[in-house]
């Protein structure tokens, strides 16, 4: 491309939002307005409802990508017009064009500031699956909850270990989360008492949105599994890790993690992260067949971080900081093996990457790790610890590249946690 | 009501669809055709959406429930609204109502034999979630594979323990199975190999349709949780028992589960179900409060059989026969136990029973424990053994209730299974 990606918008070095990003999102003007897909660029967003029906995008007549409340419909028109869209949305944005540039009226009219709008869930999610991918995460588990000499299953090594999750309950960064209540039990204890969760966590997570359907009983294979990917998000998959230990043998956890899971508003294409790929770690023992993936380019390296700010505190502490690159199971593995057995792939469905910690204790990517399981409390700058998070924290995460002086970020995923219902039981 | 319960229809007397029963589902004419909302009585489905185009259901204009391709709107509409319909059936098929009886023209276009109909899958489902809720199975499947002393994990009796399923491979009756591949690890090899499924396995469920949702954060209450609940349907939750042995640990099953699971296509109605009501199981110890329940008539006593015929056959063999009232934990159980930590059920959402296993090894509800993992294999009566599914196998699971010469039944779920797909991988 000779045309230099500049915007004549004006955008902060520090953004994450330059014109080669781009990512999809859905907002509404007034909380309760109509919602449409809209895309970030530098501190606005661009209504593409309005852009479409100006007619300003080669979109035939009828096709309505964009007014929608969801991103399904475009996501479904395939990959080929992602990146159609995607070239004409970085042509009318370019500096040295004057169709919207000079136009201040239409300006006025398709330009919103995201701190003036809404941001809601960017699509519907037909199916939502975490994965448990990251070999730091899983061995750390390992060690505190079963062997520390074996930390690691013999399947977690040949295969990306996932359980499907709670569609329902995935909500959009900035939706409050009530404590959950439920079953725990103590350690001494004979039965199990109900009671609000005593230990929520956080799971620092990345997803990706799954772009193209597969039928039933005709898995995707490796080779293509990485066109059926639309785009990414950070995921904060929470966790009530006293009701995870109670309930989760033998099935996994149910309630544990069905009450929240919070991703950002913004869906970032892997187009906008091609400059940033990279490798995965050598996988040992090599993959079965119909896993095997060269590692040189099958990962992103994307700068993660998660902060924790108590209520009424000045300001977020930073608790910690990992990379996306860490993760042992790529994302078109887990695709691969999420369908290898027949199963069928929606457009829209969510493949959370699992917690993502790195190699030392300020890059792991949940409050359990952290801590040690509470044996070793933070201390946050207002002078408060942690060992799990307390009612009024709001949880913070966020996540971009950077190289060569290109920056493509992903905003934050937040979430602030409210006190527990009062149940009034008997007993 | 001094008005007999009698259809001007004939209706065969071991029907599973007298004018007692009327369950909803999704027919079209021909396999591609206008699906719509229609009702079973006797041979025949009556086309809901044609009823009440022509006005003889107190619907109001818009409304337009049964012009569509799921249940979902109509369910949503409310159990005052499906009392009402229901009601309004009963009299519109009743032999002393000469609205429909006496118009054969009418007759002629709104009532269609189901063995000339396609029944497609009644409902769209959000969210799919199975339980493990019979004893006598939980036991089984611990004394095979955990410690026959301690067969029962200890908090499988303070709670429904349950899992998410995947809700996009929800079939319906009729649909082929492909025998699903993937990792199986045998007792001596040091690695898994890839492999189609070598223990292919149904397990015999019932299903509930949940008929109101509620918000995430807002619990349902054990006294409302039986208002949430629209229908059942009986529920083949098929199961790779290799795949899941291996996959299994720590998460809970995936790939096993998720190539598909199969309902009927008839959603019978819990008010048709009422004449059945029975105790469940005294439970020990009590639960917790937010899960105690009277046990005297929370359940429902609804005969199941599994049948298995060869392909070729000339008939199938009866393999189990059981009774839903040996479930431990009730459906109102099972629902607010999901919701306790804040979970969103959401209207359409099926919640499978687990398998559903009586006291005796005739009653058992999968061929895991009818042939106690292969060791003591069936032998069917053309002389055939069977220890798993083979190709070519179809099952069939059917139930019914009857008492007082009122029969209420499900009608059927049924499923071939067909060949794994050929994988050409280089090892």
């Amino acid at each position: 491309m000779t045309r230099p990606l500049k915007s004549f918008i004006d955008i902060a070095e520090n953004s994450d939002f330059p014109i080669q990003n781009l990512p999809y999102g859905i907002f509404s003007e007034t909380k309760d307005g109509v919602r449409r897909a809209g895309t970030a660029i530098g501190e606005w967003v661009l209504d593409l409802a309005a852009l479409e029906a100006k007619g300003y995008l080669s979109i035939q007549d009828g096709e309505n990508f964009f007014a929608q409340s969801t991103l399904n419909k475009f996501i479904e028109s395939g990959k080929a017009n992602w990146s159609k869209i995607r070239a004409e949305l970085q042509d009318l944005l370019s500096a040295d064009n004057a169709e919207l540039r000079d136009n201040q009226a239409l300006r006025d009219q398709i330009f919103f500031k995201q701190a003036d709008v809404t941001l809601h869930l960017p699509v519907h999610i037909p199916g939502y699956t975490d994965f448990y991918s990251s070999k730091e995460h899983a061995t750390n588990v390992g060690c505190m909850f079963r062997d520390p000499k074996n930390a690691l299953l013999q399947n977690w090594s040949e295969l990306p270990v996932g359980y499907n999750g709670r569609a329902s309950s995935v909500i959009v960064s900035g939706t409050d989360v009530v404590r959950p209540s439920g079953q725990i039990k103590l350690p001494n204890a004979e039965r199990p008492q109900f009671s609000a969760c005593r230990k929520l966590d956080f799971e620092l997570e990345t997803g990706f949105i799954v772009g193209k359907s597969n039928n039933l009983g005709e898995p995707i294979a490796i080779e293509n599994a990485w066109d059926h990917i639309f785009g990414m998000v950070l995921f904060n998959d929470w966790s009530a890790r006293d009701l995870q230990q109670w309930e989760y043998v033998p099935l996994g956890p149910f309630n544990a993690k069905t009450f929240a899971s919070s991703i950002s508003p913004w869906i970032v294409t892997l187009e906008a992260l091609e400059p940033f790929k990279t490798s995965s770690p050598v996988q040992e023992p090599q993959p079965l067949a119909y896993l095997r993936e060269d590692n040189s380019s099958n990962s992103y390296d994307i700068h993660l971080s998660v902060e924790i700010q108590a209520d009424g505190a000045e300001q977020a502490d930073v608790i910690s900081e990992t990379n996306f690159k860490y993760m042992y199971w790529s994302m078109a593995q887990q695709l691969t093996h999420h369908t290898i057995a027949g199963c069928n792939m929606q457009v829209g469905d969510l493949m959370g990457s699992g917690t993502i910690s790195g190699p030392t204790p300020n890059s792991y990517g949940s409050l359990l790790e952290i801590t040690w399981n509470a044996t070793k409390p933070l201390t946050l700058s207002n002078g408060e610890e942690r060992s799990f998070i307390q009612d009024g924290d709001t949880l913070i995460m966020k996540g971009f590249c950077e190289k060569d002086g290109l920056r493509i970020g992903f905003g934050e995923v937040s979430g602030k946690v409210l006190p527990a219902l009062n149940f009034n039981f008997a007993d």
